[in-house]
């Protein structure tokens, strides 16, 4: 197989086959075609075209398709499929994609669905449904390769031989005693090159063995799996009793919804949001956020208005008035964006996050001396007016330093408040720096120039 | 091993003891730390600090921890130790982490390092020196299992049981002929279950093998990764000669690089900026957008210049300006946060994108009505001055349907013009919405108010 520029082979032969053929699917191109390619294909076509498509499929096919759609193109299929027929789809997948599934579906029909499932992975799916979707339960495997720590290397490649073809990633296979306590963490290549006869307790002599418990949030447990360079990071209980695993596909999902979240909400765009949800949901997130926005730039306005008077004296001050907002704005937002991906990728440190606070007003200090002397010597030139370019300058170079101060200290506020520390900072961080730029600007002109 | 809240637990007892300690380094608990954390702790030892406490470590240890430490401090810290001291720990690394730091030094340092380095690893090193570092072939790992396809099973366990202790990452191992092109991957998983006397070569019989050239972006490899759920990704010539593998945990690193770039060269902050870089560097990298910024706003400023009759004759104008720009901004960044994670997430498509912005553009007319709406009553509420307040309303309209439009395109076109799509783009943005928000606002009031 050959490639260039990224784009499989097979996804490009499909490309120019699916072409000739006027776009119709093809069945034995399909079945060529990896599960996520497939997933892909399934996206582009209509609702009725989509449930066609799957019901032409095997069930682990489809199953296997379904599971690499988009959450909002997965939901909308399982509820157009007849019941039976999901629930097939559904036992077909690995518990932790049902159990997400079901988590976006209506309680009546998760429950009928439910009961449509055979026992055995109904149950096993309905536990994974009890935990917080946000956190380590809720991004959980359940099929993991569990060895008692007794056993010997070759029993241990024994015992994973027969049970390798359920469980769906085993890179590792974890040590419990007799109380099912999780003791290690062995990978396949550590028992390809042990002495058969040893016992595997003996490979984790000394093994640091990092776990979390279910209730740890998922974010953090992607930062760890990232901190330590894991496939897989394990999952227990507050016994410490093995529950799953959270493994390494997972964690590039989280970071991708994480930035999104971050970036989206920061300008209070929805969380979830991408150019394939329906437009009507985009407007439905981001409009309460574009109200706000009114009230909050209502008192940007309001500051304004305390010096209508000055203003109708001196119209020069409105020609000024965007230039300290925007820079203000501007500075502070990149304290903001430095500090926002400092919480996606390290843990919450009080103490540091406060210092960089104190960093922010530096560079603040910094940028905004040499803004204001620039910004001085233009006003300077074009208005022949030196008073004017002083209080100018002054008020912007305040303004940048309370826009770098404000936007670094904005998301560790929201932290401590128990918030998301992206959500509308950018909307909270404009209204103070549009306000005490005003504010400065203005009120500086009424003392010194009028 | 019990943990709360996801610190693990040989931390906690670190952080405790080295508080009981007064802080300083107690050897015994580094020997039970993670590299990972060992690199975190280091980092927060002052360079001559850092320097005193590597030269303790033996070797091995050494290369692991700083191997796991941030860009910045590893220079520091690699131009700081004696160049014998730093060639024997790039020895003991990975070839794809020495090559990294190398990149990051001068040239004469880098010269000086590599012949220092032993020849067998020095050539390798060199090699991956030649690639650039944001392709596949400037991030993957030449540390490869690799087996002839002739092998059988058997054969292929013994010879990977010879090779594994060199292996870092040895998950997969891939199949080759006898002219070193790839022709397939089998995990190890696959190895253990599989008939010991089957040849390899038939385990891939029917496989999709995906690779990529060495010339492809790593953000497109981390992508492919990520929608394939592999472990590793296999990269090759134009022959499709088998040169090595980007891993999964590298994926993890270019991600969270990419998130941070995007949302800090949106608004123009370094686009490897951290808290923990020197103040003075964010200085660096903030204020030349900062100084551009000013221009920007000096057209803004400009628009509202050619208005200032008006406004001096209307001051009320003056207080509703901010509302307009703000709510426009807000609108666009919306938009163009979408768009920016669009292109992180998925492969870029020209029609899909300009569709989007069409989407925008629904969105935008949607919420700009129902602003415009608000405002309209808002205004005439509170100045009794119905012209007034539909002047007001129809200029927010009309600019935030602009944002709406600018926010979703200037990605799309930053992209087709060769440069990151998120680049000041937010402060691109701004200048667009700002001048034609006041160029309506002080337009309409000029011809209808008047």
């Amino acid at each position: 197989m050959r490639k260039e520029k990224g784009i499989p082979e097979h996804l490009r032969k499909w490309q120019e086959h699916g072409k000739g053929l006027g776009g119709e699917v093809d069945q034995r191109v399909i079945d060529a075609m990896h599960p996520a390619d497939a997933a892909d294909h399934i996206e582009e076509l209509g609702l009725e075209e989509q449930v066609k498509f799957i019901k032409q499929l095997p069930i682990r096919d489809a199953a296997d398709s379904i599971a690499e759609m988009e959450r909002y193109d997965q939901r909308e299929l399982i509820e157009r499929l007849n019941i039976g027929m999901s629930a097939r789809i559904l036992e077909y997948m690995s518990p932790d994609d049902a159990a997400d599934i079901l988590e976006e579906l209506d309680d009546d029909l998760r429950e009928s669905l439910l009961r449509q499932i055979k026992a055995e992975d109904r149950e096993e799916i309905s536990t994974l449904l009890t935990f917080d979707p946000d956190t380590a339960g809720g991004v959980m495997n359940t099929e993991v390769a569990i060895l008692l720590e007794d056993l010997t290397v070759d029993q241990a490649i024994t015992s994973i031989r027969a049970e390798v073809e359920d469980k769906s990633i085993p890179y590792y296979a974890y040590l419990v005693d007799r109380r099912n306590h999780l003791t290690g963490a062995v990978s396949l290549r550590d028992l390809l090159v042990a002495r058969p006869g040893k016992k595997i307790k003996e490979l984790i002599h000394n093994q640091h063995l990092i776990s979390v418990t279910y209730e740890v949030d998922k974010e953090e447990v992607a930062r760890l799996i990232g901190h330590y360079n894991f496939l897989a990071m394990p999952v227990t209980d507050f016994d410490h009793r093995l529950l799953g695993v959270v493994t390494v596909d997972d964690v590039i999902d989280i970071l991708n919804e994480e930035a999104s979240e971050d970036m989206q909400s920061m300008v209070g765009a929805g969380t979830d949001e991408t150019i394939d949800s329906p437009w009507a949901y985009s407007v439905k997130k981001r409009l309460p956020w574009l109200v706000l926005n009114v009230a909050n730039s209502a008192i940007s306005a309001w500051v304004v208005h305390l010096f209508e008077g000055n203003i109708a004296k001196m119209a020069i001050l409105a020609v000024l008035m965007p230039i300290v907002a925007n820079q203000a704005g501007n500075t502070g937002q990149q304290a903001l964006a430095v500090m926002i991906r400092q919480f996606a990728t390290e843990k919450f440190d009080r103490v540091k996050s406060w210092t960089a606070v104190f960093r922010e007003l530096k560079i603040g200090l910094v940028n905004g001396f040499c803004v204001a002397l620039l910004v001085l010597f233009a006003v300077y030139m074009f208005t022949q007016n030196a008073p004017l370019a002083m209080v100018m300058s002054g008020a912007l170079f305040l303004d940048m330093i309370i826009g770098a101060v404000v936007g670094g200290a904005i998301p560790i506020i929201l932290k401590e408040f128990g918030r998301d520390p992206a959500q509308a900072s950018s909307i909270f961080l404009t209204t103070i720096t549009d306000s005490l730029g005003f504010f400065s600007l203005l009120g500086l002109a009424g003392i010194f120039l009028l």
